[in-house]
């Protein structure tokens, strides 16, 4: 028997959960070992807005009994899950990182809280989120440097679980809010297919561009999350009768090299020159390996994009925002009060136009992602930026928000400064199965992992 | 044998199908009925646009012989329909009302003239509307007397029908559009549940209120042309899944006395005295032969539902006359012009506010129509007022195109002037059969025939 067990803190959801079920883990001993870490690293990181202990204690006891008992509730059975502020925890503070909502309290969960905790897992706190999940930063540090943004909006979600703080957590995106934080700190974020996950129960920003997401250290594991979240939900009119994917199955067929679209066009232009060379070297291992890499001619569509996200947003936001606004325009900052300022302002004949673009853009990308598995591009821009006062770019995650086709990153490398650099895999709508396939076979080719010592 | 028979141009839809298919009605004869009434009545009442007489008669000719060697189209074999002037005909001048396509012939038909010509029907010509169905009006005047407007915007199609230049014709409604002109000239008019009929092929006016509807003599006819019309098409992304509803099943349940919604607010304060006192007539007719009436509480959404309508017809007609509008505005009547000026103008945030008022008033409705087989309001404000440059006020349709529910309005009488006037009855979303039921027996009920004598 091997002596020296890995910290259980560090463990992935899917070793977690098969340690659990066999008994090998202690749900409270999980719940110790990932206190523990959140009290060696909280301080200097900000990642959580509230985390009541004394709950936690208590569930994760509860939990350990359920087992002894031969009770297990669901796949995620005693697991601690970071959940982003701005989803509604039935009784549990929920901010959405502004200080209007700072003292309010949801009677209900968000429908992905609720199906977490079906699936068993604990809420194990609320993690920092820009203010109402736009460009006004969390506190929250990026755990390789301090000194750089975690990203945002979804920034104490990927601190979180980049450092071994909780090994999954909820996130959301209307730009690039999921994937830019997890790239920046070294994990993977996954977005679904427009209309898979509900959105009932969370703070919209742009209920036409919203995804929820979630990050995670490994594909498997967004996988195990896809597999527990997605799905229709009458309280979310926007969410998809499609058929949800068989994740399992999906991940074993990841033995076939997919057919890889890299996207030049816009990406190689807005790229750091370093960006560029990595990815290209990422590539050629990909080839190496046996993928099949070719270049995707983007439709016409694909020039419009930036513009059109942003009208969207703005409209939207300021629809949302408009008498919270009026009642408290002093309490917003200044990135997202300027958002509902201008969106107050655009006729809504750009609106429409915006939106009729957004849908031609969709119908022409379908049509590319019939002829591949995956389109490519980095992940972000740049590493993640020095400095608090921005969250980055949203520029690389923004089509596919806008679109609603499924992404996912993941980690590739450090740079020169040891900061970490990734890819962006983009699969074809409600095909999310595929896109785990293809994100589950680079992730061994490549074979990185990136763990940051922020002690 | 009698020896006096019916001019064949008044019959109607349901007798012109028996009596062909039963060869005893040659389609030769009717056109030639159809036409010689046009030619005694066009130049005062000015119906129609475009009339091909010699592709009629070789049309009429081609669906006699078919007859002859027992080959029958469909359903329509041989039947000659109106057709308002905005729904695209193929290799036809479709003008929209409007200068700017004076000379425009589409190379494809609306998917419902395509099914009318599928189902046998011969395209009679394209009926007057006021410019892209808007409310600059046509020339068409009212067959019960020159001088009062015929109503808009499906001038055309209530004339010619009222006065037997065609059995049946198609018209559209985006505000009052269909039933309106239909009570106005004393005749039956239709429009389905939102999404129920395709609009491919159609100039829009504001698409989310848009509904292709028709104009007919009875209730029959149009439960007729709504079983060939209706139903999902790919072309048109608002269409429903929904199933289309058996109409001749429903028309055999209409001996049933309907439970009758009675709708008071608005309806009363906005309808001049003789039009509620007539409807109040109306109503205890209905109520000797059985029906059962109650008044409808409304929900609170309904006292917002003029200025929802109003904002968003104005942001869409906008959005899609804003380029035609930069190049022709010169070509644009007062009326439709306003409209797009004031449009354009209107912010994004107002148009999504009224989006989400008219989709609480639809859900609202909904649940108010689970007590009722049909709502019932007098069909018009007034009877058709004096004059030609108004085509009158949509107020009494506007609750039902925003909502989207299905309605139809029936003549109930003449007032004192011998002008028509009518009621209209609403319906559950999605199940026209019910209501094609409720209509046919108040039809019965009331056994009130108009036939304007306009020679």
């Amino acid at each position: 028997m091997e002596r020296k067990m890995t910290d259980p803190c560090m463990l992935n959801v899917a070793e977690m959960i098969r340690q659990i079920q066999r008994r090998k883990l202690s749900p409270v001993i999980l719940m110790e070992s990932l206190l523990k870490r959140i009290d060696l690293l909280e301080l200097s990181l900000q990642a959580w807005v509230t985390i009541d202990r004394q709950r936690l204690f208590q569930e994760a006891r509860c939990c350990q009994e359920e087992i002894l008992k031969g009770k297990i509730r669901g796949p995620l059975h005693g697991i601690p899950i970071g959940v982003k502020d701005i989803f509604y925890t039935s009784g549990m503070k929920t901010t959405g990182g502004s200080k209007i909502f700072e003292n309010f309290i949801p009677n209900y969960d968000a429908t992905v809280v609720a199906r977490l905790k079906g699936a068993g897992a604990i809420v194990l706190g609320k993690t920092a989120t820009t203010e109402f999940a736009f460009g006004d930063p969390a506190p929250t540090r990026n755990p390789w440097n301090r000194e750089h943004t975690p990203g945002g909006s979804s920034s104490g979600s990927a601190a979180a679980v980049a450092t071994g703080m909780c090994p999954a957590a909820l996130g959301s995106q209307t730009g690039g809010s999921v994937l830019r934080p997890a790239a920046y700190c070294g994990i993977v974020g996954f977005k679904p297919t427009y209309g898979r996950i509900s959105r009932y129960g969370v703070f919209p920003l742009s209920w036409t561009l919203d995804h929820v997401g979630f990050l995670t250290r490994s594909v498997e594991d967004a996988a195990i999350l896809f597999g527990i979240l997605s799905g229709q939900d009458p309280a979310d009119p926007n969410t998809s009768l499609e058929p949800v994917p068989d994740f399992k199955g999906s991940l074993k067929s990841s033995r076939k090299p997919p057919r890889i679209g890299i996207v030049r066009e816009f990406y190689r232009e807005n790229s750091e020159e370093q960006v560029w060379k990595h990815t290209a070297e990422t590539l050629n291992k990909l080839k190496r390996a046996g993928g099949e890499v070719r270049e995707v001619k983007m439709p016409a569509s694909f020039s419009a994009v930036q513009d059109v996200h942003r009208i969207i947003m703005r409209v939207e936001a300021a629809a949302f925002h408009e008498k919270l606004f009026e009642r408290h325009r002093g309490q917003y900052r200044p990135k997202i009060r300027e958002l509902v300022e201008i969106g107050l302002l655009i006729p809504g004949v750009d609106y429409l136009r915006a939106q009729k673009i957004k849908r031609l853009f969709r119908r022409e990308m379908d049509k590319v992602m019939e002829q591949y598995d995956c389109l490519l591009t980095p992940a972000t821009s740049s590493a993640p930026p020095k400095g608090l006062s921005s969250t980055g770019d949203p520029w690389f995650q923004v089509p596919w928000s806008l679109s609603g086709l499924p992404s996912i990153s993941i980690p590739t490398g450090l740079n020169g400064e040891g900061l970490p650099l990734g890819i962006q895999l983009v699969g074809e709508a409600y095909a999310e199965g595929k896109l785990f396939a293809a994100a589950r076979w680079c992730e061994k080719a490549l074979n990185v992992h990136l763990s940051p010592n922020p002690n």
